[in-house]
């Protein structure tokens, strides 16, 4: 277990000599300095991730966690908890929208069940079952410490094994009824922000019900008093199984110098966990888009990720970070293939 | 000539019948109401632009039409003139950023020569040279009528021919040192705000030359009179020639159904004078991108259009637009593939 939190500490920052290169390089391509943007910034960043100043990206995974969360019982979600295992099915069969958009991608859909209630069996599900659910937080911490630790374990698990077999990108997802709930939680605690400041409607609550979503959020805070200085105390506490799985894919992505694509909230939440765990891992991370959950903007600000994408989008599945993977993309391709203003015989602009 | 004007008039609206059908299906797929944003309301509108309910894209061009600029004798550029024809042989050699992100996208480049003064040849070049360039804008009108005219035609020409080389997505791309004066002008205009506010920095000047640039366009407009109302009079005395030729390829694409992919400034200005001609032909664009150039938010604002990117580009060639491709595609490829509540088993909201 330790392990993974040994490997944290050893995560090195950027490799700054590539990334001077990869700048030297883009000044050089036959465009105006600057004209690119943000996709000159996203390559540079990959060649500091990388240690390569032209690097390359060809096989890409987005991990979906799956986890059930016991504040479902307090009704805070418009969906029962049993959507959790049937989403996973419909994620097994091809058929949900995180499919769609990796098989458009190019991506790999890894699904693992860390933590859903009822039993799953398929042949390509990564079956890692910490517990059926987390416990309802508002009457005790959602996990024990081993549960916790088990599934961050699992997280980095999976990110080895996927590395091991040359995924060299990687984006996070997540399916758990009443997810947004627990990453509220975490949000609120972390970014020392007010609970109805970063509490939204999930799949789709209305007015009422949000109200009494930011009580029942209100009062797990109160019963198990996470510790805004301590991420893994409040993991545990206001977490899920999921969001603990996904700081192990995280930690382990940065420390195997592995980019990260950042989905929207639940994902921005484990991110949140990972890099106050780490700062250094914030710099292997991109946010694939904005959700519209009101949190994820407060964890984007506290995390200093500008995300990629701005589509309105509030899925999870990992959706937007596999949208965003061909932006990245399209930046190395840009990067790699460009000719020079020498190459090209293109005068520059000291040549008017 | 004439020939587009007429088809400009017969330009229908979106077909109600297939948004609503691609409406309802969007109602269905496995994921809560609304949570995939605009890529929902991208397939909406590509359903309509195609008239069927869940419609494919399958082949994809950039159409990069290249065109000089006599105001570039009155110094306004940080690149000298002759980068233009140089560009248009390094897209040729595939060299360029819109290569890259072209073969990125699976799109086919299209280079036209409608108007750069410099005699070029290549077997992949388009070369319909209406002029060796525009006239200088500060002592008359860009062009005669009847460049303009021809200008317009060559565009059009080149769409009807890739539609009926099967092509069923275009996006729009531009080159040419000077071209963001004539948009300025052209925006300038036609949304009847100050020059200082819709004019930038293009390939990169300082202050003193922003400056000066801003004197230059309000000259020309001092100079030529375009009418605000007749939005050829401005694209012909204030415009250029590969804004004409994009003129052309937008109202041809409208017409033939095609989804029409915009650039940044120097296309939206394009855009602008086309949706001016027609105002149907508004309902047939996605704005690719928001670029840095200040007048491209005031074109976007006029168009009523919400861009699918942002991310701080400003170096036309298409760059923009064909990047914003790989989401048009990502929306169909959801809308097409996504299973229904019903074909996967999972419980709707009200079976909680």
């Amino acid at each position: 277990m330790s392990d993974v939190f040994e490997r944290a500490a050893r995560i090195q920052p950027l490799d700054a000599g590539a990334m001077e290169q990869a700048r030297v390089r883009q000044q050089q391509l036959t465009k105006p300095a600057g004209s690119l943007g943000r996709l000159e910034e996203v390559a540079i960043q990959v060649a500091g991730i990388r240690q390569n100043p032209v690097p390359v990206v060809e096989r890409k995974a987005v991990i979906v966690m799956a986890g059930d969360h016991g504040v479902t019982s307090e009704g805070v979600s418009a969906y029962p908890a049993a959507v959790t295992a049937q989403m996973v099915y419909n994620f097994l069969r091809g058929g949900a929208a995180i499919n769609a958009l990796a098989r458009h991608a190019g991506a790999s859909v890894v699904v693992v069940d860390v933590g859903v209630a009822a039993e799953i069996e398929h042949p390509d599900l990564i079956s890692h079952k910490v517990a059926h659910g987390s416990a309802n937080m508002t009457t005790g911490p959602a996990m024990t410490r081993e549960q916790m630790l088990e599934a961050i374990q699992v997280g980095s698990d999976v990110l080895d094994t996927l590395v091991g077999r040359g995924i060299d990108m990687v984006a996070t997802g997540d399916m758990g009824i009443g997810n947004t709930t627990a990453s509220s939680a975490i949000t609120a605690t972390l970014a020392r922000a007010p609970v109805a400041l970063v509490t939204g409607r999930g799949t789709g609550i209305d007015d009422e019900l949000l109200a009494h979503k930011v009580r029942v959020i209100e009062r797990a805070l109160a019963r198990n008093a996470p510790d805004p200085r301590d991420p893994l105390d409040v993991l545990m506490k206001v977490g899920g199984l999921e969001i603990a799985g996904l700081v192990g894919v995280i930690v382990a992505a940065a420390s195997q110098r592995v980019p990260v694509v950042i989905d929207g909230f639940i994902s921005g939440a484990a991110a949140l966990v990972a890099v106050e765990l780490q700062p250094a891992i914030g710099a292997y991370l991109f946010a694939g888009h904005s959700s519209v959950e009101p949190g994820h903007r407060v964890i984007l600000a506290r995390l200093g990720l500008e995300p990629l994408l701005d589509l309105k989008m509030r899925l999870g599945e990992g959706t937007g970070a596999v949208l965003a993977m061909n932006v990245i993309e399209a930046a190395l391709h840009v990067h790699r293939e460009m000719a020079t203003f020498a190459e090209a015989g293109v005068s520059t602009r000291d040549e008017g």
